[in-house]
């Protein structure tokens, strides 16, 4: 996949376009999120009817909010939604009612430890309503009777989530996958939304093998609903990553899928070594984004996870600082370009058989080998040739080869092409 | 299991009172031995003739001995077995004799390199008589004849061995065993009994969920003959522990089975390394103490040991400097310590099967997570629910979830606990 | 096997002898040399008909040289068979011309950055000629019409190859295989078939467990000969040695298998380690000698090679620095060494059955211990008996108890000659 010029500035865009939107795990800021990612790559959007039943979960009801504040006694707003939607707990019920500050503080919510920051938080499954504010404001606070107003909605209504598909040679499925639910926080996960749309758009420009397909889904329950609704044909799924926090300055990060030798595992620790980036290789926990979901034990699909800093381990996680100033063009391409890198190693992973496995065949009547023998420079495209030829045998791969023999894995890729067309080799098993 | 104050004193006590006696492979002192042992715990004492065959043995004739001395022209003992019981070469036939000092040396056996300690002998399948004493007593002795004299008897008789069990909620056993064969030497093996008793005691006031049999029964014939008369039911065996040099100062040091990955090897290296004790981890070795022969490849068990500085490895090994004040309150309260914590993790060590394995369940709904999302900090004991629902496969156990996941048994045990009492996950496989 | 005083010397003296020869991969120069090496050990020579289809390759015609040069105008030879058949591209096709440098040049190979030396080609599969010659006297050849000459015929004739059986109490095979298509190259590989001619000096003293069979065949076509020739009985082999580059002063490297873990290569690295020789293990690659027909899928028999440096490795590899005083007799007798002590093992390494595995049997009454117990020291040869009784389950070999208990593989292979003599174990599967 060729590198795309300025596609760092390009995702840089949508992440300040989407930020200001508020997000949750169902609403119409999910909406409003979808067409404009919508106005990149085609997307099928799927609505949920509230109460339907999802695996071990039931979809919620439709959260909507309008407006919200609390006022001091001279009717100025010291918390405002329209300021930030962070300010409200994300799935307040209604409220509007006047109360002292000793009252309310029950309702407050902020981080001590960073005074200056306003924090994210959100009650899905317990009905209740609060605000999120800084230390600062709050401090700066005097006693007085305060009005609050939460002018929300929560009602029957619908999740949302949307895909979109790029065909492939096969029906196999790689999935992209990221988490929408999220309102102004920029590093998670607008930019991971960025990084797919635009791997969405350089891999429709090819014609892959495996057919990829990206989801936009609000975390745990968005996931999980895809999974239900998709149970019978989950088997497709060969593959598959979860992009999140993926724009922030940090090094990368892979975290492996539950089973720590899926293939995408192996790619991503190859991909990353043979880059020489420094990264880190997670192993898998049940913790995170949507992979506990596509990686929990009765799915247990090749699922990992790729991002820069992981999930609470920079100050900025779930505050008013992850900002679009935090998410960088370049960290965005960077990413962008681990995933192409991975992709390419992934679609054309193939394991072989060698068809004259008893000794070598003759390379050279075939044209394949140089014909000047003594030389102690044994060209690399022909090392590799028989390093496919040794290890061909129908269950060792592509990747394989290259890392058994250290070779870039595109010039086993390239041998083993060389070799089919000769045949010598046979894609598959003896 | 809590610990017991002043456990440590009152072990070392049982040391002191058991140290006099002469102990041997058969014969009144190792019944004197079990007397005592049996006024702190309930023993069935056995009895096994002599001539009896256990596996490739047979049961020898008993051995009594009664008094032993060297004597010097002046009628002086100058070598007493009143002294110490070791200065009788165990199992020595009866002699009385005057003879040179020249032809005595063939009997008489030292250690030139520790000159003021006398050593340790046996010959049990051998018939002989000797005196073990000091080189500086040898040296010290002129040339003249001695009287030596050794009353003792060989006779049919009988073996003697000891079982103690502590009922569990299973059939299923784990056995804990220790030689009592050894005369006068503390750490070999009066440690390992004392601390045996107490971990009896200890145990008698749960209800474990294994069944706990300790055997007291001498070395390598005594475990030979237990083998023997329970080959039928060795296979309820599921694990155990040979306890010896269970009380002097150096780290503790486990000796894994034969099997090397058996669930006890396991537990130990566990509660060792999460114990931050100094300790050494060694490697099963067919030489030692009893492990060698419920290791034997017939029987194969998952029996590990469990010492402080291993046998040969002290310079008081195997002498009279292993006497009481060798071994301390406190090694024998560590030590005790240290299979409480084993056998508290090896009898809640499970495997459950997760019930809804498809996507994570719902833990809010069940009361069983935190309602407030957003917040960075996952609690331990959630994380712990995530960590048993991911690898609760039927295959992996709890001890398995805390090494994958990092975090300490109890915490996991306990997430299992309220899975199972949520319906969520069942023990044993799917 | 004993060491043989002065076989470095006599292994020196046979590569100087044959060092003048011009070997191919057919030829007459490969029958001299046969010959010559037929003088020390009988040989079964096998001449394989031009035309012959084996495997994948076909048996090439025959080559032979009488004369080659390049003159001057003047008639002075400037480069000159007679001096060193390395100056002629091995399987150069005749040729009889005067041409000017300018043209000549495209027929010309040096060494541009070893400009003294003369480098080692050849064109087996390419019908052409050229000549081989050190930069320096190209540099000082002035522009002139040259005379060249091969003198050479291709025509049919055969592939010639031979072999050397020393039988053994067993029909199962090691083979022991080494090139002998290169001209003169004194490492590469006069030294591996000097070291082969003693090993089989050697074993044919004995009446070893293994038959051994030693291959003397051209380099790539020759063992693929010997494959095609006995594809039959190849499951008869199931050990074997590529000997090359057996005499240069560098440290002995052992290149493993393809499969790596073979048994060759498990007592290649056990005596290589235990000798506390420097020495480099390396992992199996599909290039290299013969190692790479014996080892390709086919097959995949359990071959490995030992060298001192390897191919290419050493600058003075494939050019005319690779001459007697390259190698000497110490290093030559120190791979035979390596040879012997390798086969040593792999001759005694058996697997064995213990037939008394309930309990320890009882070694005091047959003999086989020590009668006086409590002493610290146990004898190392009572503890092998423990070790080959312990770990004797008909699946682990002599090699991994003497690998797992850490004493020499000497002193296991004695306890188990003494135990099988006691009957206590018997050789093979339960």
């Amino acid at each position: 996949m060729a590198s795309v010029t300025g596609s760092g500035d390009r995702m840089h865009a949508l992440v300040e376009r989407l930020y200001p939107l508020c997000r949750s795990i169902t609403g119409d800021g999910v909406r409003a999120t979808l067409d404009i990612v919508g106005e990149h790559i085609p997307l099928q959007v799927h609505e949920v009817p509230t109460g339907t039943q999802v695996l071990d979960w039931t979809v919620p009801q439709e959260w909507n909010i309008r407006d919200a504040y609390i006022a001091d006694p001279a009717g100025r707003r010291v918390v405002d939604f329209a300021a930030s939607n962070l300010h409200v707990l994300g799935y307040s019920v209604p409220v509007a009612a006047t109360m002292p500050l000793a009252e309310l503080r029950g309702h407050l919510h902020t981080l001590p430890d960073q005074p200056d920051l306003v924090p994210y938080r959100t009650s899905y499954y317990t009905p209740t309503w609060g605000f999120c504010l800084s230390q600062d404001t709050l401090d700066a606070l005097p006693e007085a009777d305060y009005e609050v107003r939460i002018d929300s909605t929560l009602a029957d209504g619908h999740l949302t989530y949307a895909e979109h598909v790029v065909p492939g040679q096969v029906a196999d499925e790689v999935i992209v996958s990221c988490h929408t639910c999220h309102p102004s926080l920029a590093n998670d996960n607008l930019a991971g939304i960025a990084v797919a749309v635009s791997l969405a758009q350089e891999l429709a420009r090819q014609t892959p093998w495996y057919t990829y397909r990206f989801i936009f889904a609000p975390g745990t329950i968005g996931a999980i609903t895809w999974l239900a609704r998709n149970a019978e044909r989950v088997d497709r799924v060969k593959h598959g990553l979860v992009l999140a926090c993926a724009g922030d300055r940090g090094q990368l990060t892979y975290k492996q899928s539950r089973r720590g030798d899926a293939e995408i595992d192996r790619v991503l620790r190859h991909v990353l070594a043979a880059s020489e980036r420094p990264h880190r290789i997670n192993g898998f926990t049940p913790y995170g984004y949507d992979e506990r979901q596509y990686c929990s034990p009765g799915f247990d699909l090749g699922v990992g996870s790729l991002c820069r800093t992981p999930y609470a381990g920079y100050p900025e996680y779930h505050t008013s600082a992850d900002n679009p100033d935090f998410v960088s063009p370049e960290a965005m391409e960077d990413t962008l370009a681990v995933c192409r890198e991975a992709f390419a190693v992934l679609d054309r992973n193939r394991r072989y058989t060698n068809l004259s496995p008893y000794g070598e065949p003759q390379l050279g009547k075939r044209g394949l080998y140089d014909s000047l023998g003594g030389r102690s420079d044994a060209k690399e495209a022909q090392l590799a040739m028989l390093w496919v030829l040794s290890l061909s045998d129908g269950e060792q791969s592509l990747l394989d080869v290259a890392e058994r023999s250290g070779l870039p894995f595109d010039t086993v890729a390239v041998a083993a092409d060389a070799l089919r067309d000769a045949g010598l080799i046979k894609a598959g098993g003896g």
